[in-house]
C-alpha cells in the first residue's frame, strides 16, 4: 500500500475545526482508494506564536519539506493584528512558507455550485455558467520586496515638517513573469483555451515589463491560446459585468489577492472555494477563505472548501484523479441533496438540512 | 456679471464629443443663475502628443493654473498605448496634471439613479440605496514612485540566467496620509457618518503607517464619525456582497483606482459617474469613464458622466449648490422621462428614446 506522507496545518480560528473535516476525507479516500495517508499536525500562525513566539517555527518548515504535500487550514485573528512592524503576526508565516516552498503559482479555481446559484448577490442569468481559473502568482511583488519605515524623519513632512515615511517595492525578474504566463497558457490548454492577462502598463513599469514577457512566451510557444490584456481596473468592473466570458485569469500577487476574492465573492459562497500553490518540488493547498474568527470553535464552519482542497491535492500532487472526482461529487451530491452549513443556507432551507461542520464531514464521507 | 474661467480639456476618443455638451449645460447655467463661464481648449492626453510629442504641454499646465476649474473629458486610446517606458503616453498628461496641480483628494461618488437601478448585474435588493462616496488619495503611491528597468541584467534570472528586472514603488509620507484622512472624516460628516479605511496592513508597511495615522487622525479630532479597517481583499469582496452598507471609503492610490472602478460597476451604468480631484488650488473634474475610443466619433456616447462633472464643479469649486441641484434634477428628470444613451438602454427602451450624445444634451439643457 503506498503511503503519503501529509503535513496538515490547522492554524487559527475555524481553522481545526475544518481540517479535522479534511482529514476524515482524506482516510474515507484512502479505504476506497487502496492508499494510505499519514497526516501529520504542525505549527503555522497565531498558533504558532503562541507556541513559540513565531509564526512559522523551523520544524514546521521542516516537515512540509519532508512531506508530499501541505495541507493548510487558515491563519490569523484579532489577537494577533498589530501595525508594529517588529512584533510577529500571523500571516507571516502563509508568506514564509509560500517563499520556502517556491510555491509560485497559486490557482483559485471559481466555480458555481449548481445547487448554490441562487447564492450570488448577482443575477442568475450573469453568473450561469462562471469558471474560470485565476492564476496568480504568489512569491514576488510587493509581498516580497524591499520594505521600510522611517519615524518622524527631519523634512519628512510637508512644508519641511518632520513626519513618518514608508515605502514597499513592487518588484519583478523576468524568470518570475515567465513561468507564471507558462503556467497560464497550459491551464488555458486544458480548459476553454483563453488567458486574460491582467496588469496597470499604462503606469507601472513592472505591468509593461510583465505585458511584453506574457506576449513573448504567448507569440513563441502558445499561439493556440487566445490571450487578452485587461487593466486591473476594468478587470475589476468587468468580473462583476460579464464574469462567465473570463477562462484563465493570470496577474500578479498583489492584483491576484483582490481579483481573486472578487471573483470568489462572485459566487456567493466563497467557503466553497479552494486554491493550489504550486512550485517546483511539495505544493500547498488551501480553502480561499480566512480563518472566522467570528464563528471559530462553535462547530458551525463550512468544511466544505477544506474538503476541497483535498480534491485538489489529489488531482495535482498525488495524480488520483478518480478519487479527486469522487471527492467532488460527494461535495456535489451533498448539495443536490439540499444539505447546508449556516453560511450557504438560505431561508428556504428546512431546519434540519441546516448542518454544523462535523456532520457536513461526514455527509460527503458516506458519499465517497 | 461674475466670470469663471474654465480650462477645457476634450482629450481623446469620445472626449471632444461629451465635452460639447459639458459647456452646453455650463452655457444655460450660466444664463439661469447669472453668471459666465469662459470655457477655453487645451491639450491633454494622445490629442496631445500628436501635436506636440508631449502629453501635457506646458501651455496646458499654464492655463489650467490660470483658471477657476479645469474640466477634463478622457484620455488614451489603442493608438498611443505602448510598453516602451521611452515612449509618450497619453496617461502620463493625466499624471502630471494630478501632479502638478496637487491634486490629492479624487473623490468619486458612486450612487444609483433610481431610473437605472435595473442596469446593474447584482440583483436589485442588493443594490437598492447604494450610496457611497470613494475618497481616492491620487498623488501618491505606486503612481509617482521611483520605478526603473534593467535590461539583460546578468544574473537577474533563475540560476544566474541573465534576464531582465523591474521595479515601482509604492511610497507615503506622513501628511499624505494624515491630509486624506481628513477629507474622508470631514465627507463623512456631511453623510451618514461612517469611514471604512481599506488597506493591506498584513502584508504592507506603508498599510500599516497608514492604519495608524487614519486612526490617530480620527480618535483626536473626529471621534463622532464610525471607523472600520478594511483589508483590500475583502473590500473588493464586500463592496459586491454589501454595497449599500458603504458610505465614504478611503484609501490609497492604486486601491483606490481598482475599488473606484469595481464601485462603479456596481451600480451597471459607468456612464453615469464623475469625479472631483481636489487639492489646494484649482479643481479637476472629470468623467469616471475612459475614452472609448471604439465608438469614437460616432455621436453615440453618454454624456451624462460630463454634465455630472460640471454639476461637482459647481459644487465644490463656486459653491453655486443651487446651480448644482438644478444641473442633477435635470439629469434626474431626462431618466425619469425614459430618455436614455445607447449603453443606459436596455431591451424595453422605446427606439425613440435612445438619443445620440448631442440630443441627450439637448434634453438636459431644456430642463435647466
Ligand atoms: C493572509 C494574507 C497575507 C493572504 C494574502 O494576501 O496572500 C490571503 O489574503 C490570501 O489571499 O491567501
Ligand atoms: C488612465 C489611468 C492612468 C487612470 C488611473 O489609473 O488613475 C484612470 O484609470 C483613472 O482612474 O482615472
Amino acid at each position: 500500500r503506498k503511503t503519503y506522507r501529509i503535513c496538515t496545518l490547522p492554524g487559527d480560528g475555524i481553522g481545526p475545526e475544518i481540517m479535522a473535516e479534511g482529514k476524515k476525507v482524506l482516510a474515507a479516500v484512502g479505504k476506497r482508494f487502496g492508499v494510505e495517508f499519514a497526516c501529520e499536525d504542525a505549527l503555522i500562525g497565531g498558533a504558532a506564536i503562541d507556541a513559540t513566539g513565531g509564526p512559522l517555527p523551523d520544524e514546521t518548515l521542516d516537515a512540509a519539506r519532508a512531506s508530499d504535500a501541505v495541507l493548510l487550514a487558515s491563519v490569523g485573528g484579532p489577537k494577533w493584528d498589530t501595525t508594529d512592524p517588529a512584533a510577529p503576526r500571523p500571516e507571516q508565516g502563509l508568506l514564509k512558507i509560500r517563499k520556502e516552498l517556491g510555491l509560485y503559482t497559486n490557482l483559485r479555481p471559481v466555480q458555481i455550485f449548481s445547487a448554490l446559484a441562487g447564492a450570488s448577490t448577482l443575477r442568475p442569468e450573469v453568473v450561469d455558467g462562471v469558471d474560470m481559473m485565476i492564476v496568480r502568482e504568489l512569491t514576488g511583488g510587493l509581498y516580497f520586496g524591499r520594505r521600510e519605515r522611517f519615524y518622524d524623519e527631519p523634512g519628512a513632512g510637508a512644508d519641511g515638517k518632520p513626519g513618518q515615511r514608508a515605502y514597499d517595492t513592487l518588484e519583478y525578474r523576468e524568470y518570475e513573469v515567465e513561468r507564471i504566463a507558462r503556467q497560464a497558457f497550459e491551464a488555458a490548454r486544458k480548459r476553454r483555451g483563453k488567458v486574460s492577462s491582467v496588469d496597470k502598463a499604462n503606469v507601472l513599469e513592472t505591468s509593461r515589463m510583465w505585458r511584453e514577457i506574457v506576449h513573448r512566451v504567448h507569440d513563441a510557444d502558445y499561439p493556440d491560446v487566445e490571450l487578452e490584456d485587461v487593466l486591473v481596473d476594468n478587470a475589476a468592473m468587468q468580473l462583476i459585468h460579464r464574469p462567465a466570458t473570463f477562462d484563465v485569469v493570470v496577474t500578479e500577487n498583489m492584483f491576484g489577492d483582490i481579483l481573486s476574492d472578487e471573483a470568489a465573492q462572485i459566487t456567493g459562497s466563497l467557503g466553497m472555494l479552494a486554491s493550489a500553490s504550486l512550485g517546483d518540488g511539495v505544493a500547498l493547498y488551501e480553502p480561499s477563505h480566512g480563518s472566522a474568527p467570528d464563528i471559530a470553535g462553535q462547530g458551525i464552519a463550512n468544511p466544505l472548501a477544506q474538503i476541497l482542497s483535498v480534491e485538489m491535492m489529489l488531482r495535482y500532487s498525488f495524480d488520483m484523479g478518480d478519487a479527486a472526482d469522487a471527492v467532488r461529487s460527494a461535495v456535489t451530491s451533498v448539495l443536490d441533496a439540499g444539505l447546508r452549513t449556516r453560511d450557504i443556507a438560505d431561508a428556504a432551507t428546512p431546519m434540519e438540512c441546516v448542518l454544523g461542520t462535523a456532520a457536513m464531514g461526514d455527509a460527503v464521507v458516506e458519499r465517497i
